[in-house]
């Protein structure tokens, strides 16, 4: 083993595992790390336990935000105060489009990608119903109609780095520059790519960006989103503008006076435990590095194409994901018509996927704790489980509330 | 002892406070039960860490939102199904001002209280400030001009149920019903009241109310805050529609459909180990019922003025706080010149309490844990202090960040 696998084998063993399945769906809900869980432990007994409200200024959780955010940053390509790790995803969408609509004025036109996560559609469509068609018009297209579209009157483009379905990764240069010589603003949805691949924001010149803590950066269920705002564009106006992002939060003032910095985008108060889980989960990243997480994220999803596509009972099963390296994800998604029983045998014999409507299973990939076996473990089963019909089974076609 | 009283002291027992010191600081941060601690445990090792995925319909994280919100909304004098924990308070707010510009149309004035906690008159700002003058206008008004103000032209009426400040508890059900008269919306924002006294919105025919639950409700240190939409204002539309408020979340669909009941003022994901801490914490409230709390708690915080009263050392304090216990909340505040050294020198002698610029000191009791004694201890030091004049001491006038 090379001295960065070593690292990986050594980081691998400190997640809360069992040997008994295969976990392949940290791009959904990454896993527990025994540091995650010895943080919590030690924020609540010890902090909040014994120190009280002494906590916020002793433990500083005052500044998690934006402690959480720089760590954040080095994995996403920000300088230091150019990220937040605050509330969720949606909402921090939401500030990025408002604060894109105020920085472009006079332009309306927020174009999204027709295949975006949902959400950030939906959120997109509240701004444009909030503030009525004079100040806001939502459009959502293809995304293979973002390289013939034109910008000239587009205030700003949303959308997804990996989509979360294929798993396709975008050309996120390309896009951002296209976009941006026609005066367009460009937020990415960084859910699906942060913690696996490099994004370099800075480097590519991005705007905006937002994300999520509790897939590939292992934050725990529901752990909180983050955003990212450009040095340029940090003087826009907070749409949701609360206490922790006034510029002297203590001094509680009549009225409100935006922090100089990228903090006016916070709003109310934060779950320090929740956080502080992040911040641990986001520790683990310091023993390795982003180059070393792609390489053998794209070993193993690569692996995984190979073995399906040589396996006589699994190779006339469509793979959504692309095969070339730039073009992927750190995930592998298949479309098969009975995709959802046979999501569930699968999961019923050990081997996490998750299923996405109408009929795609979604193989995540999670470079920190995924290896080869993972890979030979789940390609054998769903051969089995193919071969043997078993999903047929009438136990594994009923639907749960959360699939 | 009445079973009353010795349930009180049961509960007290599991709390984790110091024997060294009287923790008086309940209102601006909540203690650390142990059933919280263990359940927080079992979350992240075993729900988390074992069943990962699995977990959001397994352990039913999923509708942690509403059920926690029932939870609330039985201590809030809520229905089932009218109250949400989720964000924090400030969002809550947001959500709740379009909602009611929106329920209340074409009327566009939100009426707020001037001495309201400063980040609920940033919100109303902020909603002015995003939608315009001409959809929305603020006016921040003092509290006692309520009782003649006009409201044939405001669409809504934001203010405190207990002030921040002095803990002043407000009358809800006069200041409702004469806002209503004239058609107003009201929301009430029940941070330090719930919990610790009886708030009956449903009795007092209430239309909104935000909180949070880090303070009287001891869900740890920024935990999630909560909204309650009456039922007949469930129509309304959330300005922030993320995917958790869809109709039918995991259908993924391109177009947004709110769900049918308040489960549609949701946005994104909750942390599940927040949550979690909160809906434990909310457990320890089966033991008792507010009843109780709020004879308790009125019994402490008259004790206490009455002992500042008798003390010769303490007698010519300026008590901000209102004797009549109507008009009480769950802390008493002090004014002093030297404010701020002061609540330095008794914390730095293990009586925890607060100072609020620019010199207030608060003594907040939490009836679920604080005692007779707590008041003895807070009075005999705060006399020792103020005779000795250690309060002089330069080390207690150096400011952190919070204090």
């Amino acid at each position: 083993m090379t001295d960065a696998h070593e690292a990986l084998a050594t980081i691998r063993a400190g997640f809360c595992l069992s040997p008994e399945r295969v976990y392949l769906d940290g791009n959904s809900l990454g896993a527990l790390h025994d540091t995650v869980r010895r943080r919590v432990d030690t924020v609540v007994g010890d902090q909040w336990g014994k120190d009280l409200i002494a906590g916020w200024n002793d433990h500083d959780w005052i500044n998690q935000p934006s402690a959480i955010g720089n760590r954040i940053g080095q994995l996403v390509g920000a300088d230091p105060g150019e990220v937040l790790c605050c509330d969720n995803l949606s909402i921090n969408l939401f500030k990025c489009l408002t604060a894109a609509l105020e920085l472009n004025a006079p332009r309306t036109r927020i174009i999204t990608e027709a295949g975006h996560f949902p959400t950030d559609n939906y959120m997109a469509d509240g701004v444009a119903q909030l503030l009525g068609p004079k100040r806001c018009e939502v459009e959502a297209v293809p995304v293979e109609a973002l390289s013939t579209l034109d910008f000239s009157d587009v205030a700003a483009l949303s959308l997804s780095h990996v989509n979360f379905r294929s798993g396709t990764l975008r050309d996120l240069p390309g896009i951002t520059a296209r976009a941006q010589a026609a005066g367009a603003l460009v937020i990415w949805d960084l859910a699906h790519s942060a913690g696996v691949l490099e994004t370099a924001l800075n480097r590519h010149n991005v705007d905006m960006a937002v994300g999520c803590t509790y897939k590939f950066l292992n934050g725990g269920p529901g752990s909180p989103g983050f955003l990212y705002i450009a040095k340029r564009h940090q003087s826009a106006s907070n749409p949701l503008p609360g206490w922790m992002g006034h510029a002297d939060r203590f001094a509680f003032e009549p009225s409100y006076r935006p922090a100089p910095c990228i903090s006016r985008f916070l709003t109310g108060t934060q779950s320090v435990i929740a956080m502080a889980a992040a911040e641990a989960a986001l520790s683990i990243f310091e023993s390795t590095d982003i180059a070393t997480l792609r390489q053998h994220s794209l070993m193993l999803t690569q692996y995984l194409m190979d073995q399906l596509a040589n396996h006589p009972v699994t190779r006339d099963i469509q793979c959504l994901t692309p095969y070339p390296a730039h073009e992927r994800g750190s995930q592998v998604s298949l479309r098969l018509e009975e995709g959802f029983p046979v999501s569930q045998a699968l999961i019923d014999r050990g081997v996490i996927v998750d299923f996405r409507e109408p009929d795609i299973i979604r193989f995540g990939i999670a470079p920190l704790y995924n290896q080869r076996s993972d890979i030979d473990v789940a390609v054998d089963t769903l051969a089995d489980i193919l071969k043997s019909g078993i999903y047929r089974e009438e136990r594994f076609s009923k639907r749960g509330t959360v699939t």
